[in-house]
Order: structure tokens, then sequence, then C-alpha cells
């Protein structure tokens, strides 16, 4: 997906709530803010948003020497949907179908999204978990992903965010004894997975986990690194997190399942669905 | 009140709405946000948001060649108060406090801006003409305002948006015979008021109209025209109608009464009120 220019204000909202948590001073602030509007103003927009998202991110950890200001949040995040793993285990066990909950319960995680939205409290969790157990996941779209996610020989599950990993570790062990491996962001941008959250969480006890070498929020395949791309194509299916990896993937030709909320008007416009909506998306079957 | 970096996110999706009004090429679009991104880059933030935002619209315009993007609103604004005047009217003249009612709705009027909000319906109008009958105007600020009034010798009223003039008609009815001028902008901004809006809603048959000699959503009143100046410094008390007024008056050392709905998280956290809060507030009492 193209980077939109209704894109350009959250980009900037995201550059001031990145920079406030970098640094401090607010002469800095406004310095690495003006550096940002410049950077943006000569980007190619033909990039997906998450690919100019990189740029940012990385001019504003570049010029702040803080790689990772999401850490503590990331650790909180983890902390706090680890807390629940015991309930959330349960709704699975003593529902009619385990895993089509498991699946609802994922697309319910990625409500966790420093990018997109503000800040993510419990109570926002909870009610993201009571909508999706009440929805549809629409027509065929489960019974596809069951049928699928059965036959398929080799599952790529690509994550997304911190918090939201302790939801696909709850939908992975559903899929097991299933062939899976794990992906998450190759350096830390945002709240996004990486292998430090993938241990906190772990679900390198369960799956093999990989990272893409990568510190964008999303997967910018010409990007990624070679050992990911071996995995990538060697999947038969994909499992994608997010609307970061849908915007960085919905125009390739793999079979893929596209898990998310639907979180903000251009993405929406994009699949044809309101905001706040659960997607259960496929692409790519034969 | 000077421009904080949080403001920066609001001028991107504020230029975005212009340029879509003014041009229909996407790629003449994308080249005016890439110089509104490169102006705002080196903007001088300690003028205030309708300082930069006079500047931003001043590009938009003459990039794209349409001085008044907002013009066909701006009427559609107006004939929609209008048809509610006669309602509006009934509504002070049944009340027990005509001018603290009419007060109050002077406030809802200003829901209509397309600066900060993103459209405005009659059911939006209502809906703040209702909450605005059943709030508080808070404690001592009517009675002040009432005594305030009633003893200047020159009031000068400035207004803020199309439509909404119809509402501020209202009230400079219940205030006559009192011996007051109605501001305007100088040239077309955004959806704010400028002489022709004041000849439509037929304001200059009641009031001396007269405008700013200025472009900017607020009253910057270092670019002001020296005839505005000369009846500013007259008026012994001044109403100012909307946060692009507050914005740009608020440091004044001058008897001001501040009506306005709070509307962004800055202007907020400036005033203490939160957002969509009504404002009557005073400062420069002696």
């Amino acid at each position: 997906m193209k980077t939109y220019l209704d894109c350009t204000p959250c980009f900037f909202r995201q550059a001031l709530s990145a920079t406030r948590r970098a640094v401090e001073d607010p002469e800095r602030q406004e310095n690495i803010m003006r550096m940002v509007m410049e950077q943006l103003s000569q980007a190619d927009y033909s990039k997906s948003p998450p690919h100019l998202a990189r740029d940012m991110y990385r001019l504003i950890k570049t010029e702040s020497g803080d790689v990772d200001p999401f850490k503590d949040i990331k650790h909180e995040s983890n902390r706090l949907v680890e807390d629940l793993y015991p309930e959330l285990k349960d709704i699975v066990a003593q529902s009619p179908n385990p895993l089509e909950t498991a699946v609802k319960l994922a697309i319910a995680g990625n409500v966790i999204d420093f990018g997109a939205n503000h800040a993510v409290s419990s109570v926002d969790i909870h009610r993201s978990i009571d909508e999706a157990l009440h929805v549809s996941l629409g027509e065929n779209a489960f019974d596809n992903f069951h049928i699928s996610v059965s036959k398929a020989r080799n599952v790529l599950y690509i994550g997304d965010n911190a918090g939201e990993i302790v939801f696909d570790r709850l939908l992975i062990e559903q899929l097991l004894p299933q062939n899976i491996v794990y992906a998450v962001r190759g350096f830390p941008v945002i709240n996004d997975v990486t292998l430090e959250d993938a241990k906190e969480v772990g679900m390198d006890k369960i799956v093999e986990v990989i990272h893409n070498g990568l510190d964008a929020p999303g997967t910018v395949l010409v990007e990624c690194s070679d050992s990911f791309m071996r995995e990538y194509d060697k999947a038969d299916l994909v499992i994608a997190k997010g609307q970061g990896n849908y915007e960085t993937l919905n125009d390739e030709k793999k079979h893929i399942f596209f898990m998310m909320k639907v979180k903000c008007p251009v993405v929406s416009s994009d699949v044809g669905l309101p905001v706040n909506s659960m997607m259960l998306r496929e692409i790519g079957a034969d």
C-alpha cells in the first residue's frame, strides 16, 4: 500500500510522541520535529507508510540517541497481558470452538499499538476482548483459515506489537503441533515486537523465533534480511498481524491471512471496513 | 499564545483539507503539501497558531490559485443558521434571562469551525445549542460580563466564523442600543467571517462592521490594519469569539471577554478546561 497524504498528520503525531519519549529538552524536540518535517517534505510517497515511518523513526533515533524510546512500554504491555493470560486461556478452553476464539483474541490483542493509538490500558484490552468474543469474523473467513492452516506445511507467523505477542502465543498453542516460525522486527521501532519480547513471553520455548533484520513497523520485503526471506519463501502460509504488516504485504502474491484491528481512516478506506473493526482476511489462495 | 509542537499534526490536517478543496489533481495536492511541510519545518513557533496558519493558508492560496476554497461552505453555514434564526430568537425571548441565553447560544454557535473541526451539520449545531442551554457559564462570569458591557462606552465585537455570525447577531440584538462595532477578517481564510458574510446575514444593518485588513484565522494585532487598530484602541471592552481570537489576544493588556468552545487539546491545556467545554472568560478587568 502506498502512503496517502492523509497519513502525514499521523506521521507528525507519531514523531512528536516518539521524540518526547526520547528527549526531554523542548528545544531539541523542536529541532528533531523540524528535521522530520523536512524529511517528509521530500519523501517518496509511493513507498508504504511503514517504509516511510522506518526512515522517520530512524531519524528520531539517530538525532535523539535513544534507540528504543518505547522499551518500558513494551515491558509493561508484556507484563499486563501475561497477567491476563490465565483468564484468556480459560476463555479459549471453555469456548465451543477454541481455535476460533483464539483467533478472535489474537485480533483483539492488536489493539495494543502505540503507533496508531495513544495509550492502551487494561480497560481498553478488556473492552477489545469483549467485543471480539461477540462479533463474527465474516462468512467463511474462519473456516478458510482453519482449512488452510491444517493443510499448510510451513506457517510463518509475523507478529506486530509487544503485549499482543501474548495473544499470539495463545493462538499458536492452539495451532501446534503445526510447523510454525514466529517472526519479529530486527530492531526496536515503536512498540513492535523484537527478540527481547519473544523471549520475555516465552515464545521461543514453543516455536522457532526469527527476526527480519529490519527496523520498520511492518514487513518491507525489499529491505528484509536474506535469512528472513528464506523463511518467507519457504512458508506456504503466512499469518500477518496488524496494520503495519498489512500495509507492507497486502499487494504480495502469497497466501496470507491478515489479522488486525482497523485503526485509521486510510486503512479503513483501503480494506472497506469501519475504523475499529476486526479483520481476518485472506489473500493469495490458490 | 505561542505555537506548540502539538499544533503541527493539526496544521497538516488543515492544510490537506484546504488543498483538496482548492485543487483536484492529486499530484498538485502532493506538491502543495510538500511545500507546506517545508514551510512549517522553518517556521517561527514563538508566533501564535493563527499567525503560522495565515502563512500556511496564504501558501495554499498562492499555489492553488483559489483564494477562497471555503466560499460555498460559508454560504451554506450562513443559510443553515439563518433558517434556525426564528427558533433561536424564540429560545432567547422565552428564557428567564434573555441576555445570558444569547451569550450561551453565541458560544454554542462557535461549534461551526472548519479549522478545528471537520464538518458541521444541523444536528451538530442543535446538539451544541442543547448543551449550551443546560450548562453554567461559571461562577460570576455572566454577571461580570453583564456589568462590564453595561458600563462600556465602545464595544468591539470580533467575530469568528460564518454561520456563527448569525448567533453573534442574536447576541448583539440583546446588547443594543449599546455602541458596538463588529469586526471581521480582511480576507477569506478557512470559513472565517468576512464583509461578505456580514452583509449576507444583515449584520451591517444593525451595527457598524469593519474588517481587520488581515488574512489570518485570528487577530494578529501586529499585522492588522491601522483603521482596525484605531477601533481596537478606542474600544474599552472587546468581545472576542472563538479559539483563533483567543490564541492571538490572550496575552493582551486589554479588557476582553473570550467566548468560545474549547476545540483542541492545546487550547484545553492552556485554558484549563476540557475539550468541548464552553468558555466565557474575562481578562484585563481593572
